[in-house]
């Protein structure tokens, strides 16, 4: 018989234990640290109706989204989808149970979600994303997004990088009061992203491209000039303020912007923070503050994660306002990345904290008693239950644990173990009671 | 403009925060026993390519199953699904990682799959479920199938429901013996689904639909007599031998099934066990040990879980032999049951430990510090930061929160709060730093 190729699909990261406990270790970092700050989890159906992903969808969200369809099902082609992000899907979930939500909404959302996306590496067909929102009813206060930003700093943190995690911080109505000061409104799109485009360019392609739009010489000189504000708050609103710009919205963009630094200022987050106009994440659905996390000296990673304020995400499903600030950090991709570039100071981790390896099934009995009072602490210990020689049980509890014990007649006797540290390769004389202690550390 | 329904797709669980909180504590408690009990978790992606999935499906699985497919990739209709199980999936991973993996190979899946079903209460289209499974290499030792076991009773116990949860236990090969020695082979397939469904029919139209296979008496009486085996293992063995089988098969059959029992007869699990020779688990790919766990008191409500011995279930990769055995609780069904029967406990469970409430912007630094204390000890904790009349800002907390505290000038200048229990209404003064105490009760 013809047999079928084994591997996954491509573009799906399908890891081996070791390698998914090191991944779910980074995982459950993110989803303590938010669960921490308040935030409460929900799940959203992986498939959702396709006109509700669509609604503000487009371009490459459209040609990339998964159809699902059962055989036969024909009239109902195109009806439902795969999420492509969970702020879609938290935008219908509020709409659909607000009356029996607390306003402001802090709500976090860890899960895969899928686009069919080329294959190629480091990019995912099916990926994790971690997401924290708050919304508001009518109103949200500007605190919360530092909240959404000092939480994510805290999840990164987790992590134990070597290298600092740095928020760039901008404000997407500093761009538009400018645009609207410089009566470019109708060259908003292209200027937005020119700017989106800009730090991955040579300079002289964003000027032909800025040019290229027929704009006024003053006009390229300023969006030039708002492009090389990026540093301290202070030195960028310095830069800001030479632009002489009189317009409300760039004002209030400006305010919004120092009340996001002052809200962090106490926090332990302050010396991570950047202002940084060149930000304006693509465009999104964002309205107000903007914000995109980096390494700091590995720019070439880009973007680990980031999020931003949008007021008319429900638009689709009601006239009432539930304005919103939210992030998220794409846990698929920094994981490859981070093991690409050997920045994670963990090593792939052994699942198990114990193998125990009766000599024979006469001690099976001990065996299952010293593993039952480990797991009552919380500890992962399995007992070989096959028939093997000594060495390839060895070879197996190596493999898969931190600490192997070999439990024969003289132990079942004495109560008195050998616990081997399969790393370091020390044996250590423990009472059988004690071994709790000994694998803590 | 017209709004978008909101509503989620039928059969899809989409959870409330509290009721988030009680699934998520439920799925932790068998996460962390299967964990602790030494399996080690994998995720394999939730697309599959299709003729892996169907390889061994058909009938009801075959139209149920979910295609994806992007827009415009017609050429490759029908060439990728979602998963329906995590028993195809894991079968492709051994094979496609068994230089990587170390036998046997415990391992468990805990995850969302797919099913087009007819939507009704307690029937989704996107469930979770939670598998363990153990792969040998060539040979699986038996008492692998009571480790199953035995943690698939150890996950039930996290959810301290006041039912006791029972095993029915069978195997196969006795079923198969009887029906060999019965010279019925041509009609294997119709008396498998006989006994099947037999618990769920009158014993009338049991009967008919045997004779209705022209069946000798003889033959109709030893099946009826192997439907009345179930009880203790001593009765149940006590009725198999009065059948006066002979062959090897069945021999086999009763030793593999005294062998499990023998290996749980030292857990804690020995009274919570059954011989059942009506348990044959469908037409499925099981070859040995079946079993299905059941609500002592409640058998209206069916299986709640069950698995089996697999023998060939890689054979359509590889011509290596991967014996298994392995087993599943469909938890988002079991938790719906559970919940409509009253048999939970615990109530939906407020999602924060702690929501503080700051009088003014002037006591947020206070308020920060308390927070960030307490999450340093995982500590689920909110700061309020829009502005709210307090009595509005208490019932806020009231909806999330375990407990509240206002903080105002006095408790900042004095370092002593009022702790609020959120459920009795009760009032604490406690020093600030010693609030993790009164939170862990």
């Amino acid at each position: 018989m013809k047999k079928l190729n084994t591997s996954p699909i491509s573009g799906a990261a399908e890891l081996l234990p070791a390698e998914q406990a090191l991944f779910d270790r980074l995982k459950t970092g993110i989803e303590q640290t938010y669960r921490n700050h308040g935030y409460l989890k929900i799940e959203t159906p992986v498939i959702d109706r396709a006109e509700i992903l669509l609604a503000k969808a487009g371009g490459d969200t459209e040609k990339q989204i998964y159809f699902v369809q059962k055989s036969g099902d024909q009239e109902k082609a195109k009806k439902e989808a795969l999420r492509f992000d969970h702020t879609v899907p938290l935008a219908r979930y509020v709409v659909e149970h607000e009356s029996a939500l607390a306003f402001p909404f802090k709500v976090t959302q860890i899960g895969r979600n899928f686009r069919g996306e080329h294959a190629q590496k480091g990019r995912f067909r099916e990926f994790y994303q971690c997401d924290i929102d708050i919304i508001g009813r009518e109103k949200l206060a500007p605190a919360y997004d530092a909240d959404i930003i000092a939480t994510m700093l805290a999840a990164y943190e987790t992590f134990h990088l070597q290298e600092s995690v740095i928020a760039r911080i901008s404000n997407r109505k500093i761009v538009s009061g400018l645009i609207q000061a410089l009566n470019l409104d109708e060259h908003s799109r292209e200027i937005f992203s020119i700017i989106d485009h800009a730090e991955k360019v040579p300079q002289e392609k964003t000027l032909a491209a800025l040019n290229s739009l027929g704009l006024s010489e003053n006009s390229v000189v300023k969006i030039t000039t708002l492009l090389s504000a990026h540093g301290s708050l202070e030195k960028v609103l310095e830069k800001l303020n030479s632009l002489g710009v009189g317009n409300a919205l760039f004002a209030q963009g400006v305010i919004e912007l120092k009340s996001v630094f002052e809200a962090l200022k106490a926090s332990d987050y302050a010396d991570q923070l950047l202002a940084d106009l060149r930000i304006v994440r693509g465009l999104d659905y964002y309205t107000g503050t903007v914000f995109e996390f980096a390494l700091e000296n590995y720019p070439e990673i880009g973007s680990i994660g980031g999020g931003g304020r949008y007021d008319n995400l429900t638009g689709f499903f009601t006239d009432q306002k539930f304005p919103g600030v939210g992030g998220s950090i794409g846990l698929s991709r920094l994981v490859y990345v981070l093991r690409a570039k050997n920045l994670l100071k963990e090593n792939p981790i052994p699942p198990l904290d114990l193998e125990i390896l009766p000599l024979s099934p006469a001690e099976v009995s001990f065996s299952e008693s010293l593993a039952k009072m480990l797991r009552a602490q919380n500890r992962s210990v399995d007992v070989y239950l096959g028939e093997k020689r000594l060495s390839d049980k060895l070879v197996y509890a190596g493999k898969l644990a931190k600490f192997a014990v070999v439990v024969g007649e003289e132990e079942v006797e004495t109560g008195i173990i050998k616990l081997k540290n399969m790393e370091t390769g020390e044996t250590q004389e423990v009472a059988a009671d004690e071994t709790l202690a000994y694998l803590l550390g």
